[in-house]
């Protein structure tokens, strides 16, 4: 478990690592911009001690060990609590991995809780350390839009990971269907399902945060979270998008599947419509009966090649005109 | 049929089985929390006489028999009616088994109506006998809370198993897939129509709880309600994605159940492609013609080795090409 | 037409069966609760006469004696026009019959309009005739109340047979499916379809009748109604769960019937791959070419027992192998 | 372009076409109930005339001519602008056909667009002419009421044609499924396309008619406009209704077409699998090998009689067991 | 990126291209309305200027120049910013390419932002050059109303040439269908999830912009809103029924190439029922046994004429009664 503080206004900043909770304690009456983020979350005493320090609901402390929780916002007078949720390919099973965020937005300070250390908050640090943009001028209100932001932004970031997947299947699909392609549409929708669980919910999340009329979030802050709102639909729009594509690959590969066995049938007709006729009219002369036939001088040549040929002949027309071959 | 009254605030607590109906009157005035659970439905006529000492309207009485209700909650002003759904997993038919628990929740009384007795509320009786945790502290509001988190939790062990079965199919469906299979998976399906039915209706019964001014819940203990709340949504959530799972797997089942038709149909079609053209060529030469070719020195092994095993060559590099060998 | 008055309050009672309309204008005034049902819609002319009598408005009439109405609720101001659709299985061919109750809701007096006499009042009428329960000491809207519950548990009794025909269904789909058996999903899913129509907008009917601030429904009675509401939420429950049911077994259907030509294509395919390729090597011996095999002592039994049998053990090998016996 | 005009009051009535728009322009003013309707919009200078002498905005006028409109209602509080569909069968190809009619509601006017005359209103005209209901008695809004529920009424006209022509295919599908019959499904299902794009805008027309509180329509008339607006539901409820009928007589169709292929794969199946082995068998005696059996006195008529019935009869009762036969 | 300004008012009428962004700056406090539109979004530093000069949040700045907003209209009180998509068929790959166009709408001036140079707004330069209509009369809001009009009218000439492809489509399906007509139809379902997801929202827009109580909005333009209204609804009405006909002709084509498969198994179910029999009985007189039938003399014509040809007359007219032939 790491604990990062940063706290800063527009003139002063510091940054430090600290390894106890006691020395998080004095930056929540500080009036300056305090940001204390805790990276992994299985030192559960710790993070009830700093959520007792800091007056959090035990429910809240309970909601932010438990990582399975959609993600939320709630209103608790003195403080907000939002749930998000960190979307992200796992390297080695190329599967979707969903961890949890936690922000407790108070009047002053905020504090980040991760399942797991990330990188998207790297670049604000880096903005608050250099006092780029206008992040030293802005409150903490100021700092959890761009922590939410991150975020979402992180969502584009595997949602073309996702899509070139896509397209990839649709170039085999169209080339070569096979069983295991079916197998790959099935985990991207069950995917695509898992996205949509953690999403939806976001789209509420930040609705309300723009609209609650709380005095956590400054009126010029708020313009700020219509732009992640934005970004939010722009997310769902995608995951809708590509499930609408999904379920159209099924229905082509299910009918690129019956083609081909339409093509296979076809083949087999052929050659056994040609073939098992033929084979009748030479079993007949096969039969040990006396036949007058037989002693005709020019029969074998007349059945070899008139009658075998007009049958093939009379039946690749047939065929053809049926767009068989 | 039994009856258990467990009596008690912050200072005292008693707990006692009852033989008659008669022994709970004295508890409806008494300023102290009393709950008092009833473990099975079939005495209607002691049931009556409980709920005309309590002040149930007949209707209520009504519901808490016939056990076909849908979760709900009744505002009565001086007592709310709640029927919630216990669920489980039947051990002997592996199907899901609904049972209704109702909750009459007055201003220093809780009662309880259980269909079949069950374990959930065992801890909780635990926690008021030890005085662990706050409900010593808290009133009769807060009590029904834990009794209805106590349901909506089970219902989490009951999707986890849920859970297990649907991916037990899942390999068995990749590996092999077997007309049972789908008898399997349209099982599933319908428990999860029964599931629905159950449960949905518990997030407007749940909302509802939370948002109506009613004297009987006190403020503290809306903030837990919104936490079952958050709760029952992810239940909800749960099934609505296990139904899209099993869709999907339905899919699976009937295009890899196309697939291998689609298999046979190939290897159909190859021997029958190869060996119905050489039968024709053979049955030539069993023609009881005068041919020629019969008394050539070489025409057996030509016919033999030559043109059979051309044929038979061709055809091969045709399913090749074709993607079929 | 039958026309049959019920008077009665809390202390007096009369019941008669009237021949002419006349005879129900007196009731119209009478503080007393009055009854009026009325059988059988042809006679329009004695319906507009009554009609004009107790002040109906002529859209009222008109709506009365077309009975294809959807269930619907009309506020009159003096009055409460109430459109109900009774719902039962025809004897004699099995179909699902909708037939229209028009209730006329007014100060002191209840009209019935029914399209075909039933005999779901029957049990209401008893209670009147006996005293039994409250309905003497209530209302004239306890009396609307007590007729809609009536309509209303007849649609359980009709959903209980729908259900017994699809469980009936059920087992046959996994016995021995047939194509008489997607006649009969088919059958049930359109007899779902107009159940629906007629159950869906009592819903909002009930709703609106518990909701309404009308002087002509009393305060003690909106509980009823609620009671009400909940039948009706049921039998709608109840609805989409068959539905959900019939498409999942349309599903099992289509399913088995592909199984079922998967089965008949590896029968055919099996015979087929083990005897062509053996009728080919037999007529190749069948040959007229001089063959020096055909001298050899032993080469018959060669043949037969050693190549066929070690061919037709290939191929079992073969499909036991890719598990198709 | 035929423009015709009525105008009337309780005590008079007169009726004629006029040749210029000019003639119109007197009626504006007149305190008598005034229709002014003109069958054919291609003069659009003569409706613009007309249009802004009786002070409609230009875009009104637009509306009129453009024939693709969506049902509608506008408020321009001078005068209500509605937009209306004729829909009907075209004698000759058997297609849906839309026709555009708008109605202009003002004070003591109501101008009719029709873009092709027809003859729903005629009974209206009898109507007024030999003054029979109510009609003469009542404002132009009711006049507006009579024309909106002619052509409402004129729906169910279609409605039971279409009715009609899904009856007769599903009794196609039953007796003999062919391709013919699913172009004419999909035919049907299109025209339910059509149909519900002309028809769903009219509920929120008739709702706002209904609602809005505009002086131009009198509290007396909302009642009429009322039972238009249930006409317009029950429409609607036929509409999805038969696009539920046609989506389960799709499913019918295929499953009916796999049925069929089913059938004809057995019978395949069955032929093949019995003299495919038994061709081999007398195969084997076709061989030129100097096989002892063909000197056995009994042998011909034991392979015959005996091996081939035996061989029949198992299979035979192989398929009896599988319910092939 | 090329810099347009026009200026104008009811009397007098201006047009310049600019090379510098400084030269825009005086028009913002210029009575008159000013039109300034830039093609082409590249020069993002030219961008902020211009913003900077005109007020604009950094927020909407972003927006203008990533190209991948959704439709939207945002209220910043001293000026509306709207997003809009042009959508077209791009000549070379027929895909529907979707552009970026952004309008900032303040007291007298609007800025339009372009991704690409398009033609539609043409003919509204021409309108005020000419002073023809009212646009020289009415203020900025009107011109950019006039703008959205003409954007949204574009979208009907692309559906009319989707409509277009869509019938043509139809046409083949039902007289040749291929795989490549599903690939069409496939793209063409793709290209209604990029319309709808470009469309749907304006709805939304529209319908904003005409209920804001804004003062950039004048009454008199709200009625044209309207109209806009209305056309969005159109296309949106469009897309809605193009889908359902797509999803149709997905149902048609599965279905006809199973039929297709199914009457490619009737043409081999018969040759094969027909002469697999056939091919038996001349095999067992091909058996080298002592077979006394042989001697007969008029065994060869018996079996060749009469068994034979009833066999064949059996099959044939057992087919017919199938109604396979």
């Amino acid at each position: 478990m790491k604990i990062t503080i940063i706290d800063y206004d527009a003139t002063q900043f510091q940054e430090k690592e600290v390894k106890t909770i006691d020395e998080c304690f004095p930056f929540k009456e500080k009036p300056t911009v305090t940001w204390i983020n805790i990276d992994g979350l299985h030192r559960i005493d710790l993070i009830e001690q700093l959520g007792t320090h800091f007056g959090l609901h035990p429910l809240v402390m309970e909601d932010i060990v438990n990582t399975d929780q959609r993600p939320k916002i709630e209103d608790f007078v003195t403080y907000l609590f939002l749930v998000l949720k960190r979307l992200s390919y796992s390297s080695h099973d190329s599967d979707v991995v969903s961890e949890q965020i936690s922000l407790i937005l108070g009047p002053t300070f905020l504090l980040s809780f991760q399942e797991a250390p990330g990188d998207e908050f790297d670049p604000i640090r880096d903005r608050i350390r250099s006092s780029k943009g206008r992040i030293r001028q802005m409150g903490v209100d100021y700092l959890a839009y761009t922590l939410i932001d991150a975020i979402i932004d992180n969502y584009f970031v595997l949602l073309e990971q996702i899509g070139d997947r896509i397209e990839e299947i649709e170039d085999v699909l169209v080339a070569n269907p096979r069983p295991e392609t079916l197998q790959t549409l099935h985990t991207l929708k069950r995917e695509m399902i898992v996205l949509r669980k953690s999403i939806w919910p976001l789209r509420e999340v930040i609705t309300r945060l723009e609209r609650w009329e709380t005095p956590l979030i400054q009126q010029a802050t708020t313009i700020y979270l219509r732009d992640v709102y934005d970004h939010t639909i722009q997310v769902i729009d995608a995951i809708e998008t590509y499930r609408d594509m999904l379920s159209g690959m099924l229905d082509i590969y299910l009918s690129s599947v019956s083609n081909r066995m339409n093509e296979v049938m076809k083949v087999l007709t052929i050659i056994a419509t040609i073939f098992i006729p033929l084979t009748f009219i030479v079993g007949i002369y096969g039969m040990n009966f006396n036949m007058p036939e037989l002693q005709w001088p020019w029969a074998y040549p007349y059945v070899f090649y008139v009658v075998l040929f007009v049958i093939i002949l009379v039946m690749i027309t047939y065929f053809r005109r049926k767009k068989w071959l």
